[in-house]
């Protein structure tokens, strides 16, 4: 199964990363490694508090410093017309402080020098006078009538209150719920967590003072958005801006935004006429820019008392931190929590979300879980298992007779999504086969006969990704329809420009392999460009796993574009009509003689030659299209997760893992399984140890990695992977995206599986993290909570 | 007349180079301003015999230089599959001499070293056992039947001659001049010149030895075709072959072919794994990079008594130096040599052309002059002032009874081509208003009364350019149709990419304007991208004019394309038919109602946004287009050159000269006057002092600016310029071209002129340059041959 294949010829398959053939021996080009003539230092100065008011700042002692070229503060920005950050969200934020400080870490003043130690030194040099003010780290208190307003600089805002958003049919929800035979209510957090990738921000910008061009390499997941919001938001012209983003290293939803320091190092470059440079350290990477989740859910099921699930009713209050920017747009979360009815065949379904400011950094984003599905799927998992509990039913078997039925596809759900295709019962009967579900629970009855603690999780998802289609979104006024462009060179060597950009996920070997099954090309004669604006078309970016169902479906179109248009060249090179010719593997060949053809390569060169072609045919062998899918794609799986609980210290040990995806076809089944392992391990460090914590004055916690824990090696069982193929009809290739998949499944498969463990202790539920300190408090009956230090 | 507009808001018109801003800053980026990290740098060992056996090399010396990374020769290459010079041609040139070097200043072997001054020491330490040959320098005595065989390395080679073309009918030919009253003969020289642009040649070769990708910034008017002919030759895989012309301080035809140069700066990175910089100096490219023209004809002319021009008859013998390279397709300078029939109404005409090698630097090429029409027209305009002479009519009168009349057109010549539009008489007379040519000829009647030598000449010329017609040309096998590419952006702004690549004609601003012409955009909002071959789409350069009617037509046509898209998408957003919509000068509106319209800014910005399209329309506002022309285009002009000549020394003082173009439609008229004001300063340097002379043993006798005479503003006069404006009846916009018109056009009317003013001296034809001493020579009955050091 994990055999790799040498390069395959050409199209679908197991085949190394073309990418890694530069990434494993060092040779990647980080916007770190960008190094410019002239090229100037910036950092940063950051607010020690989370709340309050700036007095003055002092910069004259840093200003002084021998190598220092320029200290910027907010006022200096104001006169640059860059004072505000340009966000894809309805909120703004400040590039730097002036009135107030609302979160610890957030950026006040920026200085410039000859190299990177000396900007760090000068920082330190600035005064600043603050006064501090009652800080709110609590979402809960954050609502509160007297609870302190964050956000006094927007006008007309009397309380820390951003948005109400609602999905589904109160009323019908209602009565399901009055009707039915069974309710269960719990209370469920999901905590803050941070994507934590490898790379941490930063940008070079090079703001050319003659031709007034802008080229700014920065860590950006979606580089053409970042353009578009610089041209419309900072109003600098947008055919003046080149946004690179060279390798980048890891991304996770962290690099989707637009940050203060990227503003920065444009500003900086503007101030100076020369090259900066800014890059974050891992503290303040941690501390000031997007983190995850924060959501304080109250899920309440309705169900028969044999276990048929009626209805779900949730509400949820959503800490946005002190600015509610990057990708939140208005109707947009709120659109993607419309699946918090998971995979279940529901008779109604209702929820509010209410989102409200907080003493905290900014920036709910949509690490790994297109937008809140994590949430949600932990949420709906969470609940069926509470189900479970309350009816003393195998939770595996409870799932099995509540899923939506293969027959039932498209679906619909009670909140208006149509799912496109799946076969949910094979995959979860698959699961159990590998797991040896009834082995297992056999196990685990001897163990808890001899007071050993095993627990075995199992958690259905579904998955809504692909962001694409009109009618669900609509992000700055700009859709989301991605463009792709295909060129045959004269010798047959191809090159594909797309506009999503890969941050380590092997664009450049998958999209190549989507041309080379469309075309009969080899993989190595393609070469796959992204991540350059000036080199590829408009789309919005590499997140919420839509590049393969939004680009990659714009690259298998535009590769039969050129393959029809190689027909008609074919055709007029044969002396055939087009009709009497067939596709062939790599070539067009005459319908019954197959000694004539013509392959690709062979087209190219005629294409660009003195060949006369038809009458409004013209020449070349290029081709271009814009996809604007007509649906999401869904792709879903059954995770079933065995861990083993040390009564003593509360420590837990994921002894297995069995995850089978669906992600419809699968172009490189390596690197849909290293995506799998990617999220696996991600669940069981959102389950077991990842928490962005904060204290009563808003301190962060959770600033290095000593403090905020990412699972290892050691912490994650040897994956077990098996799938089912559901392709998704409406996909040119019937892929369905898989890349945060994992994420979303597994934490709940990893926590269902500890409160399964614990089960004999009369514990239903307890909040992720499950630390050894917390599951030893539910253990001893003394329940903690993990994401505040608040006693 | 000069007055320069402000940047216009947009279209046609007199508006300020938009390149300019870096350009006049001293802020462009040439070949020589490339450095990159660990940059290597090359020199070239070349031979100081035009013709001599190598017996061996010794390059031990040169590589225990402490500076000095390699030395690489002929044999080097053998392994590397590089030994033999990528050409445009089915002639092959070695890249460094192995066993003969075959001209002075041929590439012997190449160092690599630390810096540029090491490189250059070191050459002078490598030892060559040359064993000098006979040399052949005189095209005439290389066809010699005892003639040393110069390309003995050529299978089947037994003798000097290359090939031998022929155009127009023969026998109809012999017929008219049987039957003809007058005929009359002359042998005519166009001597060997060099395009001496200011930049020399150059390239800085980085190969990635990590994805194995070259880019190649290189000092190339044609950076596909280089890519391509790289691929095809050399074997480099096409979409790994990056090539960056930045800019180019002038080409004009010099910097089409391929140079051993260019080469060893890829081999040099490929062996050190290093980026490595190859610049020549003054003297190098003199000696060794393309010259141009070289022609020996003999041309006969057939007319009546009464000056009606009948018939022509020429033979050229073409030196073409040791290799036939670059770009010399075969059928490609006979076909171009069909216009010799130039802008007269003949009833036959006929041309032969002999190629011939000989032991000079190789690359016949296109100096400004579209591959041979300057030598055609020269040859033609000389031939109609020889006939005057001998039927002692007036030049002008003669040319005006010969005209191709305005009704004749589109005019089929007896060589077969179609003149696409023309108003000759008209230019003429314009012209002949300008000079006040009747007043001239007073005056000079009244001086040669008094012994004053001064002289009228007039030339009329018909150029050919516009290189794309697939039944015209065909190099390699590539056809010369020009792709353009136009992406609006979200907020408006345009890019536009083509093919051919500006060496200073100003690409940036014609191009944008044709964009602005045609959508109402502000110039400074389109940026045109060119000459880098992973931006740009393919295309085969900017050479023989051929910018504005291949790809200047190609961008008005994609920009009509962005146009009728437009209009469907504003259809969707005002919600009427597309039916109802006219264009109004930026914008689509609603007939009857200009209140409701919309601009292409806003058009764009839907275009990218949720708006819902029409069902089969694609989303954002890109086009791309291949453009295949249907047929040249044939700008021509009158000249009229006014000189006086001092008896006592020969000098030539250039008085007055009044040039009427008729390009068709001028984008910019300030752009089309400054290519006409350089093309007129380059034809009295090559009337009056341009040469490429030799010695007897083929020592180049011209290869410093001390040597090899320019004009400066001193021999120039103050151009008086003139228009007509007969569109090209097939292109989309009328434009026809220019950059050449003024080269081809000019020198003809100084020698024509000069010829005028020592008529009394009985003088019919003298070859150019037209020195002082050549002048003195031709009074006093001792002509001289300046192309050639022999006595």
């Amino acid at each position: 199964m994990t055999t790799v294949e040498e390069r395959p010829h050409t199209g679908f398959g197991r085949t190394l990363r073309k990418e890694d053939v530069r990434l494993v021996r060092g040779k990647g080009n980080y916007v770190d490694d960008v190094r410019l003539p002239g090229m100037l230092h910036g950092a940063l100065l950051r607010s020690p508090y989370a709340h309050a008011k700036i007095n003055s700042i002092d910069t004259s002692a840093a200003e002084a410093h021998p190598k220092v070229l320029a200290v910027i503060t907010g006022e200096t920005l104001k006169g640059l017309g860059l004072a505000w950050m340009p966000t894809l969200s309805y909120d703004v934020q400040a590039v730097l402080a002036t009135d107030k400080v609302r979160y610890q870490g957030q950026e006040v003043a920026f200085v410039i020098a000859e190299d990177h130690y000396s900007a760090r030194d000068a920082v330190e040099l600035i005064e600043v006078d603050y006064e501090p003010l009652p800080v709110v780290a609590d979402a809960k208190k954050a609502m509160a009538a007297d609870a302190p307003v964050i956000r006094d600089d927007k006008e007309g805002q009397t309380d820390n209150h951003i948005f109400d958003w609602e999905s589904g049919d109160q009323a019908e929800t209602d009565a399901v719920f009055a009707n039915a035979e069974v309710v269960v209510a719990e209370d469920i957090l999901y905590p803050r967590v941070h994507p934590a990738p490898l790379e941490t921000c930063g940008s070079v910008a090079d703001m050319d003072p003659v031709t007034g061009k802008l080229t700014l390499y920065t860590t950006s997941q979606a580089p053409h958005a970042h353009r578009t919001v610089y041209a419309l938001v900072a109003g600098l012209p947008e055919h003046k801006i080149r946004v690179i983003s060279p390798d980048i290293g890891g991304g996770f939803g962290n690099k989707v935004g637009i940050y203060p320091g990227y503003v920065m190092s444009i500003v900086g470059s503007i101030v100076t006429g020369k090259p900066v440079k800014w890059v974050e350290d891992r503290a303040e990477h941690l501390m000031s820019t997007a983190f995850a989740r924060d959501y304080h859910m109250r899920g309440e099921i309705a169900a028969t008392k044999d276990g048929k699930i009626l209805g779900l009713r949730v509400k949820v209050l959503a800490d946005h931190g002190a600015f509610n920017a990057t990708a939140q747009p208005t109707k947009f979360p709120a659109g993607f929590f419309h699946v918090f009815t998971g995979s279940y065949d529901l008779q109604a379904a209702h929820c509010t979300v209410t989102g409200v400011y907080t003493n905290k950094a900014p920036g709910g984003v949509a690490y790994a879980c297109s937008f809140r599905i994590t949430e949600a799927v932990y949420l709906v998992e969470r609940m069926v298992d509470v189900l479970a509990y309350e009816l003393k039913a195998d939770p595996a078997e409870l799932r099995m007779k509540n899923l939506i039925q293969p027959e039932q596809f498209p679906y619909t759900t009670k909140t208006g999504w149509e799912y496109d295709s799946g076969d949910y019962p094979k995959a979860l009967q698959l699961a159990m086969d590998m797991a040896g579900y009834d082995e297992l629970r056999k196990e685990q009855a001897e163990k808890r006969e001899r007071g050993e603690l095993m627990g075995i999780g199992v958690a259905f998802f579904t998955e809504a990704v692909g962001a694409g289609p009109r009618k669900h979104m609509d992000i700055l006024g700009l859709g989301m329809a991605d463009g792709a462009e295909l060129r045959i060179h004269p010798t047959g060597k191809a090159v594909l420009r797309i506009s999503v950009k890969t941050q380590g996920q092997g664009h450049e070997t998958t999209f190549a392999q989507i041309v080379g099954n469309e075309l009969g090309l080899p993989t190595a004669d393609i070469e796959v460009v992204h991540g350059d604006t000036d080199q590829t078309p408009f789309g919005l970016g590499t997140y919420g796993s839509r590049s393969t169902p939004v680009s990659g479906a714009a690259t298998a179109l535009v590769a039969r574009k050129i393959r029809d248009k190689a027909k008609i060249v074919a055709s007029a090179m044969l002396e055939v009509s087009p009709d009497d010719l067939e596709w062939e593997g790599n070539r067009w060949q005459v319908k019954g003689d197959p000694e004539q053809g013509k392959t690709i390569q062979e087209i190219a060169l005629a294409a660009h030659s003195s060949l006369e072609l038809p009458e409004g045919v013209e020449g070349h062998l290029d081709a271009t299209t814009v996809y604007n899918p007509p649906n999401l794609t869904y792709p879903f799986g059954a995770y079933i997760c065995v861990v083993d609980v040390d009564k003593g210290t509360g420590g837990v040990k994921v002894r297995r893992f069995i995850a089978v995806d669906d992600c419809g076809v699968r172009i490189n089944p390596m690197i849909v399984e290293g995506q799998v392992h990617g999220g696996l391990a991600d669940g069981v460090g959102m389950a077991l140890m990842q928490v962005i914590a904060f204290d009563e004055e808003g301190n962060h916690l959770g600033a290095s990695f000593m403090d905020y824990l990412l699972p290892t090696s050691l912490e994650c069982p040897s994956w077990e992977l098996g799938e089912t193929t559901t392709p998704s009809p409406h996909h040119p290739i019937g892929a369905k995206g898989v890349g945060e998949s994992a994420t979303v499944g597994s934490p709940c498969a990893v926590v269902n599986a500890v409160l399964d463990a614990i089960k004999p202790y009369g514990v239903r539920h307890a909040d992720m993290p499950l630390t050894p300190a917390a599951v030893w408090g539910a253990l001893n009956g003394r329940p903690i909570r993990t994401d505040l230090a608040i006693p």
